[in-house]
């Protein structure tokens, strides 16, 4: 095995655990992801990811966790980023339809909702001051793709001093590596990858410890 | 090949090129890393890397190009992140010596350098002050590790607003195989990829036309 | 006169003078501050205030300088800050009338729009990276209120790192003293404070030399 | 009386209230300051608000309550922000003496230190993910000047979801005059404006809540 360096190093020597308080942090599961008539849409792992999300995301509800979505979305081409996916700078506007959050996800009457221009949930958006008003401790990080915006959000949600939980099969991509190269690099650093079963066990056990 | 979904999906469908006044960010040439004194230090891939930033830095200061350093410490355990890296969390301190910069690359009298404690030099450090300040509006981001704080700080370049450059043999990494998928990644989405030779040709090119 | 201490300090004693690309950010001239039908709208500095605006706004389409428009809206109470005003926690949400745009300033064709949670243009919206990608290393700010949010965006363009104009008349309050009072502190340290006059005739000057 | 205006439309109509979970923010007691020998320095309204906070601090540290201290510092003129106050670009610069926090108010051994380089604690600092670390949800602001840097702190700390809360006295500043305005300003918008008796009363009512 080739990268044994990484343990050497210290890389993955100590799970980081759940905290007190929990929010789930749910990434791009709008429709120009989630919908094939997207360019961007329609990759299995992703379809399979927010299938998965709709239990975990029903859970967090039913006791109290705080939910924050959000979805990519410039006013038009001029404040885009230098995206180099085309359909990102040329259709992601806000008011197109790509923009819209999957409706399988998303309840409008317990969620919050951020806009953003680039990869993090977390980057340049009001998300942080809601999750410290509700002394958010924990972090769910679930969404697509793993390999952009998932990523960028678990990086960001460390960097802020938040525990980070990565529930894997609640996360999709396009193609199977990177997807799973990225939770070997988040794994051994700034997150702890579970599977569903596990992260709901955190969740019904630790909600209620809330305060 | 199993990833053709992404260039399908028009994933790096795009180059984003030069723009007229780069800056180069170095990421975590500190002895910490680039030292096999230390616990996370040594990696023969960070050692090339180090050697090959010598000459785009020394390029860059006589094209008076600014450069930014940064260097991971926390003041001590108790505002250190949730590392899953002990050895980050317990040595990385302000004034330990593995938070010195590498005196191969560093120049006291030219150089910015910026502290922080999270994987990006952008995030929560004054860097973008600086950046701002020289109207920068394209940054060549190098250092250690490709897989762990230069993809981060690639990342937060690339949502900032930036053409971000990443010439692949000025960044090292513990193992090959991480140090490729990370390039892979936002070689797809946030940066070019370049070689150390068409960086050196790009400054050369573009540095002059400041203003 | 009680205020010398400041002057002996150094406070003001230089002028930050234009740069070479201006944009105007515009604080929240949206209906719940414009519109006396609002509990917090109809201040008639206030109303002098997008008056004179008009004619800057004008001025800097014409000449291509970037404006950045931006309201206060949370998506409910839950995610709104801790607010002593009880009308911005209760009504600027989403959707509502408070928080759309007053149009005799905003442009959809031209104007780039960021919604805020708090009372900084520049904290955690994406302007930041629409300016940086314009290589904006001037800001003039303009809106209302000048002890609230304008202040509070003065604050932020100077941290980082951007020359800072205010010209004044574009600038409304509830109450004369504490628009004054604001002028004066963020002259003596941020800004340099203008008379639209000024302001036109500097931006008249200084962005054809864009680039 | 002219300012009226405010209350009718409804600022200040309520107060925030203490939280859970204090820490200490503390603004530039750093040398250049409280020291006469610095330009800057020798205010007595600073001086008296050391000598106030001396006693907030050992409450806070004996409690168990964060503490955060803060200076302004650039590496040299290069990175200095556009300051009007000549002294704060060409001498606060790291290790100059004018950095130096006033051993009066600093425990090396319990306060996180972090260098900024504009007004604001938060603006571009690791300060927040202390903060967040610790689950803190109200933000005691202490410091100088509170016309210009408190004032700052108190806007991003309210702008990041935290209860702020300000003793009047712990913050000092050149004349009395911006002082109370700056006073005015944020207790009837982002702030509680306190006396250091009741905030002393209220330290020691809730940090044992912590948890």
């Amino acid at each position: 095995m080739t990268e044994d360096g990484y343990k050497e190093q210290g890389f993955g020597a100590r799970e980081i655990g759940f905290g007190k308080r929990p929010a789930v942090l749910v990434v791009d599961f709008q429709r120009g992801f989630t919908d094939s008539a997207s360019p961007l849409g329609g990759s299995p792992l992703v379809e399979q990811a927010v299938q998965k999300s709709v239990g975990l995301l029903a859970a967090a509800r039913r006791l109290g966790v705080p939910v924050v979505q959000t979805f990519v979305a410039s006013c038009g081409e001029k404040d885009a980023l230098h995206w180099k996916i085309p359909a990102v700078t040329s259709e992601f506007h806000q008011g197109n339809w790509t923009t819209e959050l999957d409706p399988r996800i998303y309840d409008r009457d317990y969620d919050v909702v951020v806009q953003k221009i680039g990869p993090s949930l977390l980057f340049q958006t009001p998300a942080i001051s809601y999750l410290i008003k509700e002394r958010v401790d924990t972090t769910i990080v679930i969404g697509c793709n793993t390999s952009g915006c998932v990523r960028a959000t678990v990086i960001d949600a460390f960097s802020y001093g938040f525990r980070v939980m990565v529930p894997h099969d609640c996360c999709g991509d396009v193609d199977l590596r990177p997807h799973e190269d990225n939770l070997r690099d988040v794994g051994r650093r700034y997150a702890d990858v579970l599977s569903l079963e596990e992260t709901l066990s955190l969740l019904e056990e630790n909600a209620p410890k809330q305060n």
